[in-house]
């Protein structure tokens, strides 16, 4: 089931990756084939990668046009990355690239109700200015950074559920059975396994030493491809919901005091403090 | 329960504008409490909002300091949110907004964590170098329009739940009960209610023309504000999450064929033609 939900977040990257090569720099599907191919033969060599490169580079036998332009945008499930989803919320796992390729599918299949959107929700109309070649390159920085992230969703879902059930799972031998046979098979598999050998505890995924690296030389682009995204309107759920992971994981701060705080206003829930131990309400009113 | 999904939701932006206030112009927390007076008096006025001003005024008793610096950061739920987003995810209405408060509060919860990877992963060191009333404004806008995206998903819950179990709801009045005693209560429920009443069958909030109207002027503020977070390191997954659910919606095409062509490569699970009915199946491969 985690390695489908995986499978999810993997896909939808890369959805988000080729509207982002479409919308903005505006490369053509065989273009778009050769940047996969390319990326193919680094560290986002995959299955995935490697197919949707074939499949960028088919032409529709009926028009002559690349036949990825004639399917209809309307994605279908069987439910194993929404049962995922479930259970990360049931086990208290954050798993938001997961469930927001999940969500992604779902707005997907709405198509009639978002063509007469499009029709009344107007969205910004900026043009791209930048740098094709640079562009592809940030796009492949984020892919990268962002399939990490939701690697390491996973296998915290693995971790705490091995935890719930006790099923003494080995994380290490589960990556490397992945790297064989499976839709998620990818050079990244590997590391991944070693980093599970060499520190069967480890924490989070981000925290591994090559995957630690990985996210030190290509955040920065994950951050400019999102903000691009935002300010030219492309919609990419997937790569967002990466960053805000990302960002909230190396936070030792995060706002939940307010939201504790608002909890202890309206129904006296409590609080803990930062300075000393127990449990604490405030008569926020008089 | 769908009340309290978007009360998640509420609370989690609330909290998203507060991290960014303070991380960001670098507002006090007394700053704060008056941003929060002023905007109660405007279109975001709501329950919330005014709590939220009394929490970051109230100054902590032993300490002298803001009361609200002192409580620890790690949310505590009673399950109704993650509840809300499995319902959506078995109904197939994408509900981002609400799974990313959720999920939020999960990973707010992981505080030992989160203080260990502080120390490895390093952010963005990127001077702030706006206006501060302009970033203020940005955020209160961004506020409001991340806001309606929530309700809109809650009420596309909503109408699904009707469907699937034919209970006869009206969502007008739902929307009218919402308005006194509860906790997101707000002066955008006049409006939503009085949508509902007038166009009973609405698919979709954005589509109503007051809220047309808001997402029209305030959807460059939160395109900046999601921007801002992303180049300066700030999670904020519900904002980012409305933002990518406003752009879903509002495009007529997705990258959702390239998904289809995946499918039917790895699985033969078939697609749908742009062009002609039926169902389609490529062999992709000689």
């Amino acid at each position: 089931m985690v390695h489908n939900g995986i499978e999810y977040a993997d896909m939808q990257l890369i959805c988000e990756a080729y509207a982002l090569l479409g919308a903005l720099p505006a490369l053509t599907a065989p273009e778009m084939a050769a940047v996969f191919v390319e990326w193919n033969r680094g560290e986002l060599a995959s299955y995935l990668v490697d197919i949707t490169a074939h499949i960028l580079a088919r032409t529709d036998e009926t028009t002559g046009r690349p036949l990825v332009e004639m399917i209809l945008d309307t994605a279908e499930q069987k439910g194993t990355g929404k049962w995922t989803s479930q259970v990360a919320l049931d086990l208290g796992v954050p798993a938001p690239t997961i469930a927001q390729a999940v969500f992604a599918r779902m707005l997907s299949a709405a198509k009639a109700e978002r063509v007469a959107a499009s029709n009344v929700l107007a969205g910004p109309a900026r043009p791209f200015t930048e740098d094709r070649a640079a562009f592809v390159e940030r796009v492949r920085r984020a892919l990268l950074v962002s399939k990490v992230c939701a690697y390491a969703q996973g296998f915290q879902l693995l971790r705490e559920a091995d935890r719930a059930h006790g099923w003494g799972l080995r994380f290490g031998a589960i990556a490397g059975g992945w790297r064989a046979g499976c839709i998620i098979r990818s050079a990244l598999l590997e590391p991944l396994r070693a980093a599970f050998a060499q520190q069967p505890e480890l924490p989070n995924l981000l925290l591994a030493p090559h995957f630690t690296r990985i996210v030190a030389e290509s955040q920065q682009a994950l951050r400019e491809v999102v903000a691009a995204a935002a300010l030219h309107g492309v919609a990419v759920p997937a790569f967002m919901s990466a960053l805000a992971y990302l960002d909230g994981y190396r936070s030792a701060v995060l706002p939940a005091n307010l939201l504790q705080a608002q909890r202890d206003y309206f129904g006296a829930h409590t609080y803990r403090r930062t300075d000393q131990p127990g449990s604490f309400h405030t008569r926020w009113t008089d």
